[in-house]
């Protein structure tokens, strides 16, 4: 296990990224293209057979780390331990491990196969936090807190509305999900300059892509599918990014409004033994400062020279990883964050007055605006407001002479159409898997 | 017109990104604002009227960029503006201005219409370069030429093979533009907090949607739409400087395979007066190398705090203009790249030969290969290659005693499934209209 | 002006960077060149004269940036204007423009005349900036605040205690600044692959660096040179965003401590009357979430192919300027942001009390650490501080059989060594300009 | 061992990053602090003695691992199980570990030990390339080749020349990084929220910075050193990308002039026995893809909040260690890179005849010049160009009519000042440890 593994990482999916899955996912490729030659007469079935009951487990794996240094590529090494292995078991069989393929077809397509495992887990864990959101979202759709812009108090929301803003980014991550799944997950197979050759045909790629859950274009690489599947990540990361952040600052101790769920141990300070730290969320905004960049990184790696780059190929290959490997530790922080979270409603309430009526400023200059216009509204309770302030009043106070309905000054009264909002989002929620 | 506008920009596309088109969408957005909340009866219809007719031209930009500075965004100054304008006309309309909406509603809705302009111009640029890279391909389906990878000659492709690569990346990119188009033009109508008020319902925004022929979402903001619509840009980016840096490796003095084409005056160089240096491409390259950079500081921008952000927001601003800008020029100078591309085929030919023969190794490799298994061929051309080098004579001549078929030795025999790879991806381009 | 000038750039710094500062630092390159090469008898004497007197006024820029197009850098057809104009006058002399030297010699050198005026500029306003916290400084070394760590209340400390850690890193820029100029500011003169030629010699590099105030370096060019500016800047623009997201954390309505100082149209919301945005500090934070990745662009730009890259080079133009703009901005930012600051010490005050005595904890354990050992007194205090907030008391009360000295409470008792850490920065104010 | 670390990374360097050696230094951290604190007497001398002799291989690093996940750093479960250990010998020295210090302290401390000791190794490794580039500059001094400028043979220069820019690079970088550490080797030591306390005295720092070899600032925390330390790794990464680029460049199969060592089994294709692929280049310029942006992270980590960041913080740890490990890996890669290079001065002089004298224009118009004046003479030689491409007829003979000297036309007489170059850059290599 990595120094940070639980902390930024989720240990429930570094299997996905271990040495021996790669190695697993390169013995998948060499096999279902045995099995897709010898469908198609290429090689003969028996060979096939052989190839499809190799032990992987013989592979030697600190050799391979080795052996990269002059390969330049696992690719490489791997194969010749393969075909060692094959040749043990049947000579003959040997001479057809790999045929026609070439090293990035094996690396490419191994590295779908990693997405397309970390893809399925990635939805279920989505899925999950969709349900506590949408949960956390019912249970405080009418929990009046305020809305704050530019870090000002604002106007009243719910604290439901807030929810279903975090709930409606993990709905469109889950779209954006499988989508990018059916754009990336794309069989590698060009052979040598990505043409193909005889071993590697048009109806071998078709029949391999079958085998492994792929599909096929025309065109062997890349055209930067693997940092369109970065993008979808790194937005992600954003939206959760935000989330955790708006719970940082609700958790400041002159807000205290929701606080991230204790445990012994959790969040404390070695010199402050008063302190309830964010951790969880301190862990996915850390993420949330990485990933862009290594989004960047597989930007740049677009612009690969000719048939095959020297460089920045082999830079997309750890960056992915760990793009991958870093979300999948923001999503599950953010399912611990929000099982585990403690909301104060009774301190959203104490907070909504803390402007003495300020926010509720828009509503009585809507309900004034009606006689007054709106620019006259405007002034006139901009210079209300000026007075509360001087005077540290009630904003209802100061406008007492124009007998306003006190049901302006109540927060439920104040949050516009919210709730509407959380029912459309809840709904979409519920409707999302019907939805393409 | 900026220092380098007609070296990194469109100049044709410069005018979307104008102060008076800026003023002009801020414009669209309120008159169809008050037009929406009319037919909901919501303002007076003479109101709207009034509203509809407002002269843009008589807003005072210098004075609106002044006023920035206090107001912290254009949307302040600006309704100020109007309002005061409408004022002069009809001071009982002027009371209706901007009901009910707030600055981000203002702001990131006429980014839309500036998005859903520029989407319209690009996706014309790239059918230009679509048929341009067609036809080229088409031009030279036939034409031998080295495939190369990791800057290293590898096996013969056609030109035409790598051409189709290119013109695959643009149809991808158009495909992805088009779907970037429906998820990112969305109306954004929320009021201070992104709730709604009693001028800002559901039903105002449906028909103001309709009105500006954007969509609606149940939330009001971002969810990172527009990071992902600069997400798409930036692979975009990437495909044209690998199009352009593919382009500089083949105008190598010593590869020589294609060249931009001359003008008086360009790619001279003011001390070498036989050079004709890279200038087109150059450009796409430099932006290549600045894009993905702007897209990671858009995914930066994604966590902002609460209902609105005070500074990450603002951040998006010129960096969404910027990265639209830079690629609208990749995408015309790819234009003007690929309209005047010289090709030398007889030089491709010539290149072909550099090797004397090695290039078809991996041909002899897997003819011998079924006689005497892939990793002995393998070891067997290794040996042939290596005594080739160093006697200093053709592959061919060494493999005497094999008694190879001379076809093995021309390029066109060892161009793989190039030709239906062609021929898939150019069958793609006529479709793509029909495509999803 | 652009439109946004006044919001993220620094109005009075924009001359530096206009058309005609280009220009006129393009002039200063070729008169320089030409007089050092008359004063090494290489041109004649009369000739550096004559292109001395040439009036820059008269370039035709327009032309320029559309002769761009074509020549892919302002050097080529500046130079042909710049000739054409001298030979106007003195057709003989105009036989010795820009003799030996190349487009990248002038354009990098124009670069680093740009860079020195900023460099000037930016020092000058930095000055101001120390100047304005360290006054603020000594106003508030004794006006106790909470330190606030993870979002969390802390212990106590003094704003001026914080305000002396913004002012240690203008410091430390202001030093970085200066040593970053004297390894920036080189005399770029190579000739057309950077190994000069019999007019562009050692001496005419000596002679052409004195005149422009420039150094020489061995090598011609970059080796990073200008990516190393831009590490200096990005890092300054870290530290002002800090200092503007300190103030805007400080500024939340539910802390209230300070304030950017108010104005008549300043920081009004369109919606909500009685709200005072930050704006000042939201410009520093937005240019701080873009420049770290402009910055990123210049070190990817440093791997150039060959004596001069197709693209790299040219993708630093516009993104080191860029870069100086919005640094510009963000210091001008800051000292409006300083000089108007507002600082609330009663409500620094009261917000010390929030937790109920909790921030004394560490004062207390310390104490109690004295007698118990650390890990018994942690554990002590911890058990106290939970027993406070279950109880809702005064953590005084709950310890109050320990007979603490009442002083333990207060917070400028419990500010450590705030007070020697100001006064030691403060110092080193002072000592500024003695300091290397 | 990673599965790419023989690749990225050096392997000899990893040490410096594992979780013993992170242990190790958090371990050297606590004995300094404690004997700091003995020595003023603020911990009994026999306490700082037990804790001085702690068997830090008894900490369960698996168990620290596991606890990160709820404590949010590294440190606090290490002071845990520390102070456990020490409880075992001595009960009474157990109370005064980590007396007074935080987190950060431990943390950021154990990074500058971190940094200290890579930066010696990295400056030994430098100080080898340093030694080989030399060697191969002097080897190579004389040997004529072209030199390029936008990928175009431009004019000769000697490819020692090239090599000394490179080793003009290796210069600057050991200048930086010894400056560098200079400026981010600082104890961190400022108690729970940097103001420190009575057992954080400035007479402590001053004796635990002399006994760890760091220096003190006031401020006790960042300030964007670490961020500047990355950004002079993230030059240095550029300039090893500079000269694994050119390498690439110059080892593509049609300009063959250098290549990688060979060694069985590097280099090799899958599918191409033929091939020689760059591999070591390769490597470093994956890593200059993936370092910049790596270092914009850095960057957008400095504007922490208040007096300890939550989550920015967190988000330097891995990345800063992730930069220095590939830059590790880069030198590394380069010195094997530089020792193993096959050099064909055969090649570079058929190269330079490849334009058939074209590279001799400039020579020609300087001589020209000196009668006809620059703008005829390059105007002539211009037309003279165009007239030996179109007659495919070397240049001399074109301006046969002219009686050139026949010199002009030898590579050795057109490298300009090449050698005076050279030999100063070799100069600064020998006096470079006198040099500030």
């Amino acid at each position: 296990m990595g120094l940070f593994d639980t902390f930024f990482y989720a240990p429930d999916s570094e299997f996905l990224f271990s040495d021996e899955q790669v190695i697993e996912n390169f013995t998948r490729f060499e096999i279902a293209l045995a099995k897709a030659q010898a469908s198609q007469s290429i090689i003969p079935l028996e060979a096939a057979n052989v190839i499809g009951q190799v032990e992987v487990s013989l592979i030697d794996i600190e050799k391979l780390k080795n052996d990269l240094s002059l390969s330049g590529n696992l690719a490489i090494p791997f194969v010749k331990q393969l075909t060692s292995l094959i040749k043990h078991t049947d000579h003959e069989a040997s001479k057809f491990v790999h045929l026609g393929a070439t090293s990035q077809d094996l690396i490419d397509t191994a590295t779908c196969l990693q997405i397309k495992a970390f893809g399925h887990l990635l939805l279920n864990k989505l899925t999950i936090l969709e349900h506590l959101l949408k949960a956390l979202t019912t249970k405080h759709r009418l929990s009046p807190m305020i809305g704050r812009t530019l870090l000002q108090q604002a106007k009243p929301i719910t604290f439901g509305f807030k929810t279903a803003g975090w709930l409606e980014a993990i709905l469109l991550a889950k779209t954006r999900i499988k989508q990018g799944l059916q754009e990336v997950l794309i069989l590698k197979l060009g052979g040598a300059v990505g043409a193909g050759n005889q071993f590697v045909t048009e109806q071998v790629k078709l029949e391999m892509a079958t085998e492994l859950g792929l599909k096929c274009t025309a065109g062997a690489w890349t055209q930067g599918r693997f940092a369109e599947w970065a993008c979808i990540l790194g937005v992600l990361s954003g939206n959760l990014g935000k989330m955790a952040k708006d719970i940082q600052l609700l958790m400041q101790t002159e807000v205290a409004e929701v606080s991230e769920g204790s445990a012994i141990g959790k969040g404390g300070s070695s010199t402050m033994p008063h302190k309830r730290n964010p951790v969880t969320s301190t862990a996915i905004i850390a993420n949330a400062n990485r990933i862009p960049n290594l989004v960047a990184t597989m930007l740049m790696a677009i612009p690969q020279e000719h048939e095959r780059s020297a460089g920045l190929w082999h830079s997309e290959w750890e960056t992915l990883t760990q793009i991958m490997r870093l979300v999948a530790g923001s999503v599950e922080k953010s399912i611990a964050l929000i099982v585990d979270l403690e909301v104060d409603t009774q301190r959203m309430l104490f907070n909504l007055e803390q402007t003495k009526g300020l926010i509720y400023a828009e509503s009585v200059m809507f309900e004034l605006a009606k006689t007054m216009g709106k620019a006259a509204a405007h002034e006139y309770v901009e210079k209300a407001c000026q007075m509360a302030i001087q005077q540290d009043k009630h904003l209802k106070e100061v406008l007492a002479d124009k007998k306003l309905d006190n049901a302006l000054f109540e927060p439920i009264n104040a949050i516009g159409n919210s709730l509407a909002i959380i029912d459309q989002i809840c709904k979409d929620s519920g409707n999302e898997f019907e939805k393409k």
